[in-house]
């Protein structure tokens, strides 16, 4: 059985502990991150993922769903840790904060994690700065049915506050792998897989592109696109219109809307 | 001919007023807003809008576009302000602010001011709470060249820094409309309009769905989704493919994958 304590003081160590988990450095010193809010903890749950620990307010409507995730934490031998609310705030940087929130180890992140024959599409996102795209791209991956997300070269960090939250519990449900370029491009072609990018450069129609799987679609920087040189080591690149004034949609826009014609075309 | 002039105290009014503009309840006062950066100047200059006022730093790298929007803001009788790189931070709030600011008068946003004859997809929000999501719906419009985008009830300001950066510039090229939904469903009736909401209430499949011009493509609040009464008062229910866990597209996504494939069909 897990243990349970009351925090009472703002200087407890396990309140700079958890309020560190909000800043890259000390989540990869600790190998662990937050996911925030009942939900995203119920989703995570109900993929088999546990917190290791259980933050939770002193004060809190009674809810079955807490009550269950409380126990299940405990029964695995996780920590629950009951605070007040003022503590909580300090915790999550915000006045009202959310009256739950757990700590995960983060997962394996290295390409040699991911089974490529487990989906037919997979999400591709290179030096995607912003983390509420990234969450955005997870949440879309799951609804498509994608395997996962492959983060190449700098990205924002999928394990950030912000990036849980967007992906709404998608984290929990796609495979995630970092990679540079150079160790991505040779492990895509030690096995099946089509390499797409959204492109203006000799592409053809998004609608009409020959799709197959399993289908990797790439998107790229939020301000620069992709690298020329990466567009030309796709085996597709596809085009969509653009009516107006812009030349690009939002990263996470273009990934959705070739995610959504890939699964049109692949089931 | 406009005025130039250089600001040199923090505590000088203009500085006041201009940080102001960050919050709603002084831009509703002030009837202006505020965008930041070259790119998104240059954007607005190219559709034809000019700032009031253009605030630049102090010291910059001299640059073509820039020197075409000064002379044109003066000869539009508009005021040019030069100021310290600290004095722009504190009107941007941000350490490295932007070189170049503009304000400019907001647009009229009532549902009379728009030209329904003039695009064949329109989007529509309600309740739309996130200013980035509201920027990315305005750039997906341009990009699928729809006519703009209508807020119904109370969504986040599409003038904040936040929605205007987001928007990539379309928010000076998509029209932009603010209702109630009491206001909007009679004025939508009062002419040709097909009301489309995602759903998943007696829905039809999104591919395969008969889009009639003009079409107006509603998402819903990023936690609630559409309220039943206003999917139920659509013309057309359709339902994208959710292969995962979750049951909901984040909102801007929601109405890109919509709007491409309206595009597809209304051409």
């Amino acid at each position: 059985m897990g243990t349970r304590r009351t925090i009472t003081g703002f200087s407890n160590p396990a309140v700079k502990a958890l309020r560190a988990l909000r800043e890259k450095k000390h989540r990869k010193a600790a190998g662990k991150f937050l996911a925030e809010g009942l939900r995203l903890l119920t989703d995570a749950r109900a993929c088999g993922k546990l917190p290791e620990v259980l933050v939770m307010a002193e004060r809190r409507d009674p809810h079955p769903l807490l009550t269950a995730l409380e126990a299940d934490v405990l029964t695995a031998g996780g920590e629950v840790i009951e605070a007040s609310e003022d503590i909580l705030a300090k915790i999550t940087g915000k006045d009202n904060p959310q009256a739950v929130a757990g700590v995960f180890a983060e997962f394996d992140t290295s390409l040699d994690a991911l089974d490529r024959s487990r989906a037919q599409i997979w999400l591709v996102a290179q030096a995607l700065r912003d983390p509420g795209n990234l969450g955005t791209m997870l949440r879309t991956g799951d609804a498509v049915g994608a395997g996962g997300l492959i983060l190449i070269d700098d990205c924002a960090d999928p394990f950030s506050v912000e990036a849980v939250r967007a992906s709404m519990g998608a984290v929990f449900t796609q495979q995630i792998a970092q990679a540079r370029w150079e160790e991505f491009l040779p492990w895509l072609r030690s096995g099946p897989g089509q390499l797409v990018a959204a492109s203006l450069r000799q592409a053809v129609d998004y609608r009409t592109a020959p799709y197959a799987a399993p289908c990797f679609l790439m998107v790229g920087n939020e301000s620069r696109g992709l690298p020329e040189a990466y567009e030309l080591a796709c085996d597709l690149r596809v085009t969509m219109p653009m009516k107006g004034r812009a030349d690009s949609l939002n990263a996470a826009v273009a990934g959705a809307v070739l995610a959504y014609e890939a699964l049109a075309h692949l089931g």
